[in-house]
């Protein structure tokens, strides 16, 4: 029997980055964007098309969409608020756009400043743009395992805004739990109702590891039935409710575990671990990966000397 | 349907404290146990008959016994590595007695510093002590899913130790994921082994949260049949090979997931977070735990007055 096929796609150049308050220089971008295209991915989410204003960390969208070499079989999207982004991103000749709303209301009037349903709106009229080219279209729903302000999110209520963007035409749901409130049993249940209900949507977990949940949810999400998720490297990308707390789940701890596992993500975790090490000197401040520091399950230690043995180890049997 | 019970044992002031440079008074380890023992766990190891010049930080394990005052229903086990620290447990009546060794040879020497047989030896003389007590036994095999020395521990290397032990009259055996390598399918398949083999003993799993992977091996252990938990307070607990890792599976963030998941560990979860936020204060450094950053899933958040909101925010769509 094959190993069943995981689709790994990476978010740290978008979602990680944006939160940080330190430029990436676009050289470094790309550069990273480059070597990550040779990693493995199903799809990397590369930047953001929204106003410099906004996030000036992502100011240099269109130059690093365009000195960025393509590997054939990757996907490369870009996050897009409104229409003005989407015009932006389909000026670079993006794969795929990748729009944004919560699905609990607090939320959104948030972090977009707006309503849900204004939020609908502005969305819908980047999906008439973008669906006129050959362009696909992804929704990520924020909110969809638990709301900071508002708590749980009924499945109904996730399962109705996935309908009202399939309706439309959108080509992927990306269900988020943007401030990781998400628990195995509710992950679980949630990916079946999806599956059911939106059997030709192309679905991606995003999970979040602010209560150390992350990969706990991702069996609960194979459970469930699926085969996609996103994950920043490093661990990049912070919760604002959570002041030092961890962010996305860590794509070379989900790889690490998944090829364990016996999954076949892909994705070459040494090269990813790589990559993973070069953040610090980029973002100029250490990344929660737990792997970076560990190292893979693989790598193995040297028995020490007996010589450098410590004298006082942890059940030293000395004469008490 | 009522929800399955799931026994939680806290560790951290053994397996926590031994490896804190700083001393921690005698009387806020006993402060601490105290306040543990009201928040529901199974059991507490308390701390370790070792020798003062091997685990300075458990020096005063005679005073700690002697001066917390015991819970009905929790059993206070404690570390015994010999016949001289099971005779020093015996006097302070403790309910249990906790050997350790290692299954992977490599590791027993750089540990314990001698053979898998000696370790043996020597437990089995301390079981011959304990076993004409009422006091219970149980014993922790080190490195049960892999070795850092030595990689892949066969599951049949396991079984074969668990077995010289129940043969000897052990009431209960851990199986110690002590470096964290030990991933999902692995967890699976071991505790499933483990469970028919000896449906008798009082079985442990023992988790690290080296590589992220501590939630997720805990749902597969649930889904092989185990019910028993070792966790630490705050996931104090380092590891030796992992410099900055994070060490024992934090119990906070275990018993959030396993009450969210809906079964019953009996632990009172904004208890052990007060408990755990103490922490820092005795040890003087800031916990692994996420979850005592991030509060838990159902703490939730005031909604930000529209005058506070940032006027520049992930996805503001400003016009562009």
């Amino acid at each position: 029997m094959s190993a069943k096929k995981i689709h790994i796609q990476e978010v740290a150049t978008r979602d990680g980055f944006q939160n940080e308050s330190k430029f990436v220089e676009t050289e470094d971008k790309v550069s990273l964007v480059n070597a990550l295209s040779a990693c493995g991915y199903a799809k990397v989410e590369v930047t953001s098309f929204t106003s410099p204003k906004a996030i000036p960390a992502l100011r240099d969208a269109e130059a690093v969409m365009h000195l960025i070499t393509r590997q054939e079989g990757v996907v490369y999207t870009v996050l897009v608020p409104n229409v003005r982004g989407a015009e932006r991103a389909l000026s670079c000749n993006v794969d795929e756009v990748n729009l944004v709303m919560s699905v609990s209301e607090s939320h959104n009037r948030t972090n977009l400043r707006m309503s849900r349903e204004q939020s609908f709106a502005q969305l819908s009229d980047v999906i008439q743009v973008v669906r006129t080219t050959p362009t696909a279209i992804n929704v990520s729903l924020s909110t969809a395992m638990g709301c900071p302000m508002e708590g749980d999110v009924p499945v109904e209520t996730v399962l109705d805004w996935m309908q009202r963007f399939a309706d439309l035409g959108a080509h992927g749901v990306t269900l988020c739990d943007t401030t990781g409130m998400a628990y195995p049993s509710q992950v679980k249940a949630l990916c079946e109702a999806a599956k059911r209900q939106f059997p030709a949507l192309e679905l991606t977990m995003h999970f979040h590891n602010t209560r150390g949940l992350a990969l706990a949810n991702t069996l609960a999400a194979l459970d469930g039935g699926i085969d996609r998720f996103d994950a920043s490297l490093g661990g990049l990308g912070g919760c604002p409710y959570a002041p030092g707390a961890t962010g996305n789940v860590c794509t070379e701890e989900l790889v690490h575990m998944l090829e364990l596992d016996g999954y076949n993500t892909g994705v070459d975790l040494a090269a990813i671990l790589a990559a993973s090490a070069r953040l610090p000197d980029l973002i100029g401040h250490d990344v929660p990966s737990q792997l970076l520091k560990a190292g893979r399950r693989s790598d193995l230690h040297p028995m020490p000397s007996t010589e450098s043995l410590p004298e006082q180890n942890a059940f030293a049997t000395s004469p008490n």
